[in-house]
């Protein structure tokens, strides 16, 4: 069966493949690398690339770490559900449980506010208990929303779960409308993506055909992203169109500082913090009480903000 | 013994007076007020200015909202303790505990990097059980940390502290080393102050001395700040200042988003979001790894980010 250095391999691999795409669309831009190693088990590949000319901040990061499972992650209710099948086994005096997790995540922000930001997260989870599963996802945050790269987004998306399984997309679409969501401001961070986690084997699937669909997902990052880099870096825009991103940032910002669970178990873990912080733009800003003019494009971006949109 | 609404007549006053010892300083912005009320009970009166010549953005929010206690509060573990005797009435039936809750925040982000930010709250909560305390705090956290300034910012909470009891200054002093500090980070918000709350009547306090030690530290705010405000307002910068502004606003940005209770329970409890977040900056940065030069004056602050250290 396919084991946990494999999928790590199959991660790196990944990691190298989306690099070279996005330097390649960005024409100047480099990422730069940092290794870092976990005083309790494993590491990581961090890899930012800064001022480049289509993208302004980003970051592709690999790591595998491994070790002892963390109390914090006994003790959170979140964490509890993440990790269900931890204490019952504790429970028969397994006090040892040991993890691993390995995975690739990119948040992407670009210099240009006609081209939207992009985050994707796969990632492959195991403990020594037996239990393992899959998660990850993806979702297209565009400062300004366009329908038509919207729908392409959710096409290609879609395209890539229906050759696993016909029920992914819709399933993991509504899951990503629901984990990408601003509560507070009762908003979607950007027009999602798909979401999913705890894919494990069942009789219907085995781990190689999850390890597949996975790398899948992965793969449909690249072609699908710089396509609208591509599409969209050489508009023109104005000192409004800076303003209305820097708000949309802000939201970014309050979404992964609040919300986002893996910049929480991150920081709760005691992890690499500027890899898990790599997702915070160059620049943010908020206004207070900011109203955009009635049927202004900020105004019809604001309205495609919302749960259960059909884009595909 | 002093009533609810006399203590929320208080706050409003000191709202006036700082509001207006804030223009003075500032010399040309003006506090916009916004009037809101709470749909289940009570309201407040939210003060913003924005691009004054001295503050780029601030407020000093008064608010009084009543009701039942929520749900969130009584389930919450951090409320839980911010609650204690709620539960312990509800196990004897009284099932429709209702609380008042009537304060002063202030948050002000300067234009000149070279004057610092500040916070202030001062807050009274009681509960139909006859539980009540005040709660309040003031922090300074320059961009730039000034020896002087800082000394001069610990001297004046000191000698209002002091007026009403020599312990509490040390006391307070360290509760806000504690409080205003980013874990992940290992560093201060700034420079401290002083923080307390669940202040209640004992054997040596009425609940008037407590008030009206609540209200010296109010009244502490307005002679204090501006004094910094016009100390500093006139200094030169440069680009650099500014980049460096940008960073220290993302930290007090993350402090706000991650470990701030007023902002956590105002945002779980369904409070005016454009009041509860007012205390984020015009715009923050974040920049992947930045590492000061040794021997600079970013340096210099980030040496100074340090629990314990004595100003006073």
């Amino acid at each position: 069966m396919l084991t946990k250095e494999e999928i790590s391999e199959g991660f790196m691999l990944l990691q190298d493949s989306i690099c070279t795409a996005l330097e390649n669309e960005d024409g100047i831009g480099k990422f730069k690398e940092d290794n870092w190693k976990r005083a309790e088990g494993g590491g990581g590949r961090t890899r930012i690339l800064q001022d480049g000319t289509v993208i302004e901040k980003g970051g592709v990061l690999y790591s595998a770490v491994h070790g002892l499972i963390p109390d914090f992650l006994k003790k959170n209710e979140n964490a509890a559900v993440t990790l269900s099948g931890v204490e019952g086994r504790e429970d028969e005096g397994q006090l040892l449980t040991t993890f691993y997790a390995t995975g690739v995540s990119i948040v992407i922000h670009p210099k240009n506010p006609m081209v939207p930001i992009i985050h994707m997260n796969v990632r492959y989870f195991e403990m020594s208990t037996g239990v393992w599963w899959f998660g990850g996802g993806i979702d297209l945050t565009p400062h300004y929303v366009v329908e038509e790269d919207a729908k392409f987004f959710h096409n290609a998306l879609k395209q890539s779960c229906d050759k696993h399984n016909p029920n992914y997309y819709k399933e993991y679409k509504k899951w990503a409308d629901d984990y990408f969501f601003i509560k507070h401001r009762n908003e979607t961070r950007g027009v999602g993506g798909i979401f999913f986690d705890k894919l494990t084997q069942t009789k219907d699937v085995t781990k190689e055909q999850l390890f597949d669909f996975v790398k899948e997902i992965g793969n449909t990052f690249a072609p699908t992203y710089t396509k609208l880099m591509n599409k969209n870096k050489s508009l023109p825009f104005n000192e409004v169109n800076k303003q209305w991103q820097l708000l949309r940032r802000g939201r970014y910002v309050e979404f992964n500082l609040i919300y986002d669970l893996g910049t929480k178990f991150g920081l709760e873990s005691n992890g690499r913090v500027e890899s898990i912080l790599m997702s915070l733009p160059k620049t943010a800003g908020w206004e207070y009480d900011y109203q955009p003019e009635s049927n202004s494009l900020e105004a019809k971006t604001l309205s495609f903000l919302k749960k259960d949109l059909s884009w595909a």
